[in-house]
This record gives C-alpha cells, sequence and structure tokens, in this order.
C-alpha cells in the first residue's frame, strides 16, 4: 500500500505489520558492513522515517552508499518499535533509487547560517527551519481564508497593477512596456505615457484598500489576500519589496467592529496553527524563539486591551524609562514605544486608538475633536505594531477637505469619492502584513526567511 | 436580534414571528399612500428581503421617497409567507437611514450592459450578475485552497517580481524605479540597470512554474496561486495584461498522475460551486448561458477522455468539416479544432497528451520518440483549452540542450539546473487560468466580467 510519511504519523497504529511503500528523499544513510538506517523525508510532515535495511537486500552496497537528496521507494514492513527513541521504522525488503544526488549537494547534516542558506533559496526547503517556515505559511494562509470564508466575506482580488497610489504618499514602482533606452516623448519633452500599455503611467499597488471598499459597500464584508509592493530603499530585517497582505473591510461597522473583526482573526489563525502545525511549532519553540508557544498561548487566551493614542502618550510620558525617541503628542509611536507598551505594561495585545490626523491617511475618519481620527494600531509584545486599521471617512465634503489638504488630485479618486453619496454607509477596515505575521508566529526573525524567494533592494534572484 | 439576510434564507423557520434587525442596501421602494415595499439586499446573499412598512412607521412619509442604494437598517418581525411569490417578508416597525443615496445613482432598476457596467466598476458588484460573478469567483477561489489543502499540498507564493522568463517567450512588463526621463546609462549607451532597485532588469512573472517545482521537489505536493502578468498586445474577450493562476506541481508524479489531479480539481471545484451558490448558478442558467447546469453536471458525471495529438491529428483529418486553419501533423491545434473535438466528438472533457516538442515550452519532458513531448492540454466543450501542464524534463543533460536549442542562456537558470542534479525526481504539473475557470464556471463571455477592476490594453481604470 502507498502511502505518505504524513500518514503513518497520524494513523499509526493502523499500520502495524502492514507492507507498504513510500517515496521521498534521502536525509541521512548510515551504512555499516551488515546493515544501514536511512531517514528519509516525504515532504508531506515535517519528520521522516527510519528505514532500516540489512545485507540481504538487493544491490546492500550500493543502498549503503546512497546520499543524501537521493530520491527513493522504499517497499517493506511498517513496525512499531515502542522501546526506541522513534516510535516506528520501515523494514525494507525494496530500495529503489529514483533519482541521484551529486555529492556536492549543500545541504549536508549540519548547521548553516540563515544568511548562507538564503543564497540556495531553492533548496533550503529541505532544511527543518524552512520546511517548517513554508509549511506554517501554507496554513496560516489557509486558515485566513477559512475565518473569513467561514463568515461570509467575499474575497476580492484587487489589481496588483494601478494608476492611482492608495496611500498618498507609498514609493512605487512604475510599470511599462515603454522601451526604457527610447521612450517615446510629448511636445514639452515629458515621457508621452499616451504610448504605454495601457495609455497612462502605472504603478504597482501599495494596498487594495480602496478597492475593497468599493466591494464592501456591495458584499458587506470582503477581504483581499495578495501581493502589494513598496520601493522604499529600506534594507532592515522587516522590509521587502514585494509581501503579501490581507485587508479585510465590513461595511454597517465602526472601529469597535474593526477591532473586534481583528481580534477574532489573530486568535483563530494562532489557534489553528497549533492544532495543525504542532511539530512545527514545537520545532520552533525550540531551537528558533525558546517561549515561542507560552506568547502564542497568551494571546489566544488575552483579552486584548484597548488605549487612546492620548492615553498611550500619557503612559509614555509617566514611563520610568529612557526612550530614543523623545515622547510628546502628535509624534508617531516608535517600534520602542510600541514594545514598551504591550511588553512592560500591558504584557499582552493593546489596541491603540484615535491618532492625531496629521501622521495618518487622509481616509480616515475624523473624530468629533477634529484633531484625531478614527485609527486603530494593534501593538504585540515582541513586535510592536502588527495590524493598523480604521474607520474610513464616509462624509463626501469631509473626505474631499481631507484630500486637498493633502494634496490629492480628487479628480483622480472620483469614483472613491462617488461612493460617499451612494449608500456610503459607516465602514472600516485593516491591513495585516502576512510576512510580519509569520515571523511573530515562527519566531523568525527576517522578513527573508519567511519569504519563500524574497525580492529585497538589489535582490531578484531565482 | 441582528441577522444577516443569508441567515434568513438559511435557517427560514427559526426565525418564524421572530423580531429581528438586519443591514442593507434599498434595491427597490414601491411606496404608496398608505404602505410600501422595500427590497433590501445586504450583501450577505444573493437574493434580498422585502420589508413591508404601513404608514404608522415614524417618518412614513420620507421613507416611501426612499431611493435605490440608501443604506437603512430595519426592525422588525420576520413573518413566513407561504402563499406568496416570496417565503417570507420583514413587517416593519422601524426604519433608520444610515446613508442616503443621491438620485443620480446611475444603477437605477432597469437593464444596462455589460459594456456600461464596466464603466462603472466601483458599483457594478450591486448588480444581480456581478454580484453573482464575484461572489462565484471568491467561492471558486476558496474551492481551490481547499481541495489542495485537503490533500496536504503546500501553498506556495512564488515571486510577482522577476529577473528571469518561465516561458521563454512571454511579452513582459518592466519593472523599475529609474527615473524613466533620464534613465542611467553605461559607457555603451544601454541602460544601466545595476542602478535599479535590484540592480538588474525586472519584470512582472508570466509563471510561478520554476520556482513551483522547486518546492516541489521538497514538499513533493505545492500549489501556486497569485497574480501573473502578459504584456500582449491582444484586445480580445479572453485576455487580459492581469490575471490569476493556479500552478500544482507534484513531485514523484508523472503525466498520468498530472492528469488525474486536473481532473479531480475541476470536479471536486465545480461540485463545490453547485453546492454552494445555488442560487448564483440558477440565475447564470436561466439568464447568461442556458444549458450551464446539463454543461456542468455532464463534466461532474463523466470520465475525461485521453487521446494523443497524433490521435487528434488524425480525427481532424477525418473529420467532415471545414476548418479556418488547415491541419496538419506538427502545427498547434487552434480553438476551432478543439472545440470540435471536445464538443462534437468526444461531447465531454477531453485531455490531448504528447504534442510536438516545437510547439511547446523548453521544459517539457521530451518523450522517447524524441518528436513529442510529455505535455497534455485539457479541452473542455464551449471553450477549449482550459488547462496546459505537463510533465517536466528531469534530465539534466536533455534539459540544457533544449535549453540551447530554443536560445536560453543556461546561466540564468543555475538554480533551476541545479534541481536535477540532486534528488530530481520525475514530476509534473499544471497550470489553470483562475479567470477563464470563472467565465467557464459562470458563462460569462467576456474576461472584463469576470475581473474586479480588469487591466486590459489601454485600461488601468479604477
Amino acid at each position: 500500500m502507498k502511502t505518505s510519511i504524513k500518514q503513518l504519523y497520524q494513523n499509526t497504529e493502523n499500520f502495524s505489520d502492514k507492507d507498504i511503500i513510500i517515496n521521498g528523499w534521502i536525509r541521512t544513510n548510515r551504512g555499516s558492513k551488515h546493515f544501514g538506517f536511512i531517514e528519509v523525508n516525504d515532504g508531506t510532515y515535517f519528520k521522516g522515517v527510519q528505514v532500516v535495511y540489512e545485507e540481504d537486500i538487493d544491490n546492500f552496497s550500493q543502498i549503503s552508499k546512497l546520499t543524501i537528496a537521493t530520491a527513493i521507494t522504499v517497499r517493506g514492513k511498517f513496525i512499531l518499535t515502542p522501546d526506541s527513541k522513534q516510535a516506528f521504522e520501515i523494514k525494507a525488503d525494496e530500495i529503489k533509487i529514483e533519482a541521484s544526488a551529486d555529492s556536492s549537494y549543500p545541504l549536508q547534516k549540519k548547521r548553516h547560517t540563515l544568511e548562507y542558506l538564503r543564497t540556495i533559496a531553492h533548496l533550503r526547503p529541505r532544511s527543518n527551519t524552512f520546511s517548517a517556515v513554508f509549511r506554517v505559511r501554507s496554513l496560516v494562509a489557509y486558515a485566513v481564508h477559512q475565518f473569513f470564508q467561514e463568515r461570509d466575506f467575499v474575497y476580492t482580488h484587487t489589481p496588483i497593477i494601478t494608476a492611482s497610489d492608495a496611500e498618498g504618499a507609498g514609493e512605487m514602482f512604475h510599470v511599462t512596456t515603454l522601451d526604457l533606452k527610447n521612450p517615446p516623448k510629448n511636445e514639452r519633452g515629458d515621457i508621452d505615457f499616451s504610448k504605454d500599455f495601457f495609455d497612462k503611467a502605472t504603478n504597482l499597488t501599495v494596498s487594495g484598500q480602496l478597492e475593497a471598499e468599493a466591494f464592501a459597500l456591495a458584499f458587506q464584508k470582503v477581504y483581499t489576500f495578495g501581493p502589494t509592493f513598496r520601493a522604499e530603499n529600506s534594507n532592515t530585517a522587516r522590509h521587502a519589496a514585494e509581501f503579501w497582505m490581507i485587508e479585510p473591510e465590513i461595511a454597517f461597522a465602526d472601529l469597535n467592529d474593526d477591532m473586534e473583526l481583528a481580534e477574532d482573526m489573530i486568535k483563530y489563525v494562532i489557534n489553528y496553527l497549533l492544532v495543525n502545525a504542532a511539530e512545527e511549532m514545537n520545532f520552533f519553540n525550540s531551537f528558533i524563539n525558546k517561549g515561542l508557544l507560552d506568547k502564542l498561548n497568551n494571546i489566544v487566551n488575552s483579552d486584548f486591551a484597548h488605549i487612546t493614542y492620548t492615553e498611550a502618550i500619557d503612559i509614555l510620558t509617566k514611563a520610568k524609562k529612557e526612550f530614543q525617541y523623545p515622547v510628546s503628542w502628535g509624534m508617531d509611536l516608535q517600534t520602542e514605544h510600541e514594545r514598551y507598551i504591550a511588553e512592560e505594561v500591558y504584557k499582552k495585545p493593546v489596541f491603540v486608538t484615535d491618532y492625531p490626523k496629521d501622521i495618518k491617511a487622509f481616509y480616515m475618519r475624523l473624530n468629533d475633536d477634529e484633531k484625531t481620527v478614527a485609527a486603530m494600531d494593534l501593538l504585540v509584545p515582541g513586535v510592536g505594531e502588527i495590524i493598523g486599521g480604521s474607520q474610513r471617512e464616509e462624509r463626501h465634503d469631509i473626505l474631499l477637505e481631507r484630500m486637498s489638504a493633502v494634496g490629492l488630485n480628487s479628480e483622480d479618486y472620483w469614483w472613491y469619492l462617488e461612493l460617499r453619496k451612494y449608500g456610503g454607509v459607516k465602514h472600516a477596515g485593516f491591513g495585516l502584513g502576512f510576512e510580519r505575521a509569520i515571523m511573530y508566529m515562527t519566531g523568525m526573525e527576517n522578513i527573508r526567511d519567511v519569504l519563500p524567494f524574497p525580492r529585497t533592494v538589489g535582490n531578484a534572484e531565482f
């Protein structure tokens, strides 16, 4: 019976003394004169299975020399070994070579630095760390979909190529089919974008929010989950030029509904992970970030705290702590401030709301004090901000004023403004950077190590 | 009790005579002197609910004049009406206006052309047709994830920005942060891409397949689901510059396994849709494409046929039918040929395999006849090709020869070639264009009408 290694771990008893067939790649091979052990991993499960072979097997001497990464098919008997370190093993009747592996294989059984592994991004998912990271990434993505679909949210594919700039400020990548060497120019000597593919200048999106708002005003509950881009020249462990973002948007909803949704989503996803990636999470907890499981369990079991920005400034001002960035009302909170509030004061996730309007985007709803907006950031211990959201400005005239105040051309946003004229009820949403969430849930500290093939300043390899 | 309209339809009996609260937007309002009827849609369900209000309600005269698209909250009693056209209605105690709608609202209750509705893409999801299309789109996306996740596939986010060209031929969009007006040039007068964001020339991806292969050789079963791009100057009903693609890749697998996976996936997704979008599918069947449900049921209940390309050419040669493109071995099949085979000969989906190597991509596995490759296309009645896939060339030397024959620089593909040296076992995969699948399953005939905000030649609005 052909089976996967995942099935062997999940239905161990059922396979006892059965003849089975597995496929996989050799992780280790310790051959001696009369017998040997191969650890096989087939990619379906974090752990592999031990295969025992003895000298009476066909091609014994060839098998005992098989190198790491060789692809094999194993036919043999599944045997429970309750007295051993591993719970079971396969006693091989036949080992067939499916594809050989050159001895130059760079992922030999020894510790490699994460930096080195980035240079072999096509092979690193075969290592323990990256096999865990990328399976968790897949499971978290699915948990996000499941969370929203169970609640009747409509998954909306907002455009990647766009002629607008949702944040009004992001540094963007140009998208063009013009001949870069000899672009067409108009009479004034400017690039003639009417000759470009879309008849105008276009960029890669920084957010699908504005389009998601249009859909939320039809479906009430929608979410996006797709790639977004920043052409920021930031060579840090937390910045990538290309990353995935989740942006739910809900109508007939205010900032409180928005925070409730964010809290529910975070807890749902972490729970899903703890149940469906137990092996991987134990690995991260043991080898990548000690205390990770305590941290995540704490999140699942906490009621998140709520404070206003003004209260946060008050707490920071009174703090017996020297900050690098001095604290005053009107400033943007820095990571050191965010972490102090979440880690040292509340020791759990904290929503900070009602930020000064001048440090937030034009589309956030102006509060009655006319100084602050209905924005929220979720701060978590160990990281700082992980989610940013807001109630949107649904009042046509105030939105128009805000756009003009920040220098946006309202004609470019005609359709966004029009949404406010036709049943543009109160609505709200937030953005969760998918990679930052994965970093948080795995303890991985560099965004390059949670993206399959990261794109950062100076790097678009593979 | 606050509820959604979806819940009213799904648990109708439970709400009988209960006091309920719903939110939604007015679709029609027929007020008379002493009473009126409002049809409310809240976006959670294809259908709306009828609200009856009488003259004793607060603000009766204002309510009877409420315009289409006004957002309201209705408090009232839920009443079963077994003798009426609709199974239930809400007898309103209170109707509260949440957001007004200007009378210029362009989606009045009359038929609009699909062409016109494209010009108001921010409002069209509020129409019956597009509410159905975009909910189906969301459900199909989720069904795809569910299909693969249930089978332990790892969802792999392959890069959008890339320095390579997976097909070796696609017309691609440049991605750059260079000043297009005054780009830096090198001594030879060429653009100096070492000054660009990624230190080299980059494009938008046409396929994640090559990177997916790397992950399949670690996880055995992976899939991608993300946006892909073609800068083709094709102004047809089937071409968009930006579309989503699903690309599974499986290791220890040959072309037969690949076809089995494709057939299972198509059937799974259609079944999911028939169960979870029954209202929408009935709408499409009645108003968009008569016979749609028969067509889809036929697919779910058929065993897909299998023929080789050579057999297909034979069938076409003997056909008592005049084709626009004459038939001969070595030619690429045109849509007219594909449809003849699927619609008239087999009357069900047909896999065509083993195409001439010269009309297929370099990475497809060379058959022993050295003339054909282990490729497959799935042809379906009414459309023609909907899936294209292949077993991949896993033999290092033959792959190298094929790359050189088509003029690719093997150094650019060093990592792809290296996969063949380290346990590069037989593997296969396919690509499904997500929008083409949605068109097929809804009967919509223009790709612009299944993309929320389509990007086509000359168009990047919204």
